[in-house]
């Protein structure tokens, strides 16, 4: 046998031994009560803290391993821990333990003219497969969701991490054998090689359900080779569009809110729309705010006339998730076009409208292909935790199961229980 | 350019040209009032009835070139349509008019503490793949199904059915060319050949969910090939648990229901366990019942002794799904080794138990890992109508989305409407 071969062996007997743990561990999960679950949250977040030094250290050789290799420092920044990065994850936990236990919630409940009782019930999916970038805080933050839904959970972290991954991981198991959910409930991937990965796309024995985080290109990885089924969090190409009946004052807050906050992430705006007869009052002002904001500016024909300093805005801009300090914009002639031009370039993640006319508002609601579609507030409310849910798992642009911010119900499925007194008709 | 090519390019020509033109419907599909939807369902059923000769003509086509291509008579049977037959299309046709419409339903409601209101409602999904075997009835059924949940359907079913589908699809065409809703939203492939299914299992920038329906191999196929999500309508190796406390003669009628009312559908019974005690006494009674409905018995060395008809029931048994009269026996020892085999062999489908004991009924409830769990009830009534909800999809044996029979829901997605004054924290 040669040494590539062996080693290939050895990756799927870690993949599929890790994975079958899972399972078992998931039929003993699911039946933990919630105080059980809660107990084991409290002992995680415990030993995160008193199981420190350990993390961090480990921590330490991660980033210090990518900084080696050139890692960029937004990357190396996200890498990092420090205490009180490590007492926020411990505080997550106990706000945790404070939600609700979806699991074993009645969702319907009716009987059947032949007398069948019939009650459909919440209940864990299984096992969840984590596949997940250079950000340790995912492993406590996914591990911890789905313990809270009597999920079992195979993490798949970046090699970048490893170090600190292993440490959590440990940390994690060690507080679950204090407790009386099954330690095996969280396993973590130590080989890290993308042929791994692919393995776990297509492991439907044993996974029931995928979900990626990271950026556009790890998603669309999964997508497409995955055969488990999928939970996908996209990425958003979200737009405001400014009617003409927008609140000058509204319309230029909820712009540089939606743009400027963070503009990192997928609920913040790359591209504004604007109706002609604002723009003919009021754009030139929205253009200073924004650039104000150090906001650079790509614009149609009709908004680089305001500005030397803003650019043509191709094709290429319209669907482009800037996720940084740089905006389009374009001015249309109706409400019409708006929509057919977010149909077309949007990623079905949050879409807003600043309008001060009711049919407007409806025919944007009513037309829009989003998750989220917002009158007079901005796109970054697409949260789990601005929805009021408590927990965010990712926010979902797929239609299927969940779609928008995903709280814990996302995390479950479904069961009927009939009950019936020897019905065969 | 060659031929072979030529035929390529057309193929893909008219997979892509009609799932965009599916796209463009679904659009305004989702517009249509419910009353409009129901008017296009009479229009449908109503030329169905006119279109008769014309359908069943093109249907005697692809049943006598099935005959000369040696197709068995079960297939044959499934191909043909008769008078009746079309009625009974045209009647379930008028039946889902009677049915509520799931669009536009308001699922949740609430404030959020900064004044935001979040409505979450349901709209359809957009455009459905439906891949399906030589079945005419699903045409109309799939059809009428999509477009009374404002869905546009592209439909790729067996080129064994070609001129069947044709002539339905057109009927179908011709009907909605008299009403509201988009003709362009019921789109049928020409093109059977297996290329062109393939194209469409990637084809996600233009259909939102694919549902395939018939054996276990096309399901199959699609869910391992497939990036558009797949609601998976799967196979059922069903098992009926009988347990020591069973009472007899309900435990015999429910195994006789559940294995030969209608042996070659998913939700018959496949695997019969019984519980010791209850076999010392009643086993031999249960194999002389079955034996009776000309049921071919499979068994362990417990259940072989009885009989010198019952043949060794092999792990090849315990897995199969014989969708004929076939079954195979065994005898447990406990309620842990029934939940155990189940979850092992079964297919997470429809699994029952025959108990007067509640704490083995409740056992078996959490325990078993199935869509439907019936105490003293027959697995047969795992199915859209027997659970009231008018219409079935299909029964999804996945764990998202929908698990278990799927009524008119599982057609629609949600979308949260969120309605601020100016919101930006």
């Amino acid at each position: 046998m040669t040494e590539l071969l062996k080693e290939e062996r050895m990756t799927e007997t870690e993949l599929i031994t890790k994975a079958q743990k899972a399972k078992e561990a998931a039929f003993h999960l699911a039946k933990a009560t919630t105080a059980e679950k809660n107990e084991a949250l409290e002992a995680i977040s415990a030993h995160l803290l008193e199981e420190q030094v350990f993390i961090l250290d480990e921590n330490a050789k991660d980033v210090a391993a990518g900084r080696q290799a050139g890692m960029n420092e937004s990357l190396v920044d996200r890498l990092t821990l420090d205490a009180a990065r490590l007492k926020d994850m411990a505080d997550a936990l106990i706000q945790l333990t404070q939600l609700n236990d979806p699991i074993g919630e009645t969702l319907e409940k009716w009987e059947q003219p032949n007398g069948l009782s019939m009650t459909k019930i919440r209940v864990p999916i299984g096992v969840v497969g984590m596949i997940y970038e250079a950000r340790p805080n995912v492993t406590v933050d996914a591990s911890s969701l789905c313990l809270k839904t009597g999920n079992a959970i195979v993490l798949r972290g970046s090699s970048t991490a490893i170090n600190s991954n292993k440490a959590i991981v440990q940390t994690i198991r060690r507080a679950l054998e204090k407790t009386k959910l099954p330690v095996e409930a969280v396993q973590l991937l130590e080989d890290t090689r993308r042929e791994t990965a692919s393995q776990m796309f297509k492991l439907n024995d044993y996974l029931d359900v995928l979900i990626p985080r990271g950026g556009a290109k790890l998603i669309q990885t999964v997508v497409q080779n995955a055969t488990v089924p999928v939970l996908e969090t996209g990425a958003g190409n979200c737009h405001l569009y400014i009617d003409g009946t927008a609140d000058v004052e509204m319309a230029i807050d909820i712009a540089i809110n939606a743009k400027t906050q963070r503009p990192s992430v997928c609920n913040s705006c790359e591209s504004i729309l604007v109706h002609k007869e604002w723009a003919a009052e009021h754009l030139a002002e929205l253009v200073t705010a924004l650039e104000e904001h150090d906001v650079k500016i790509h614009g149609d024909a009709t908004v680089q006339q305001l500005s030397s300093t803003i650019s043509p805005a191709t094709d290429e801009d319209w669907a482009k998730e800037y996720l940084g300090f740089e905006v389009a914009i374009k001015v249309v002639e109706t409400v019409d076009e708006a929509v057919t031009h977010i149909n077309r370039y949007g990623t079905k993640h949050s879409e807003a409208i600043i309008s001060g006319d009711a049919p407007s508002v409806e025919q944007f609601f009513n037309e829009v292909d989003a998750a989220a579609v917002y009158h007079n507030a901005s796109t970054r409310f697409t949260d789990g935790y601005e929805f009021g849910f408590g927990a965010e798992i990712g926010i979902s642009t797929q239609k299927l199961h969940a779609r928008g911010p995903m709280g814990l119900p996302a995390l479950t499925s479904t069961k009927y229980i009939v009950r019936g007194n020897g019905q065969t008709k």
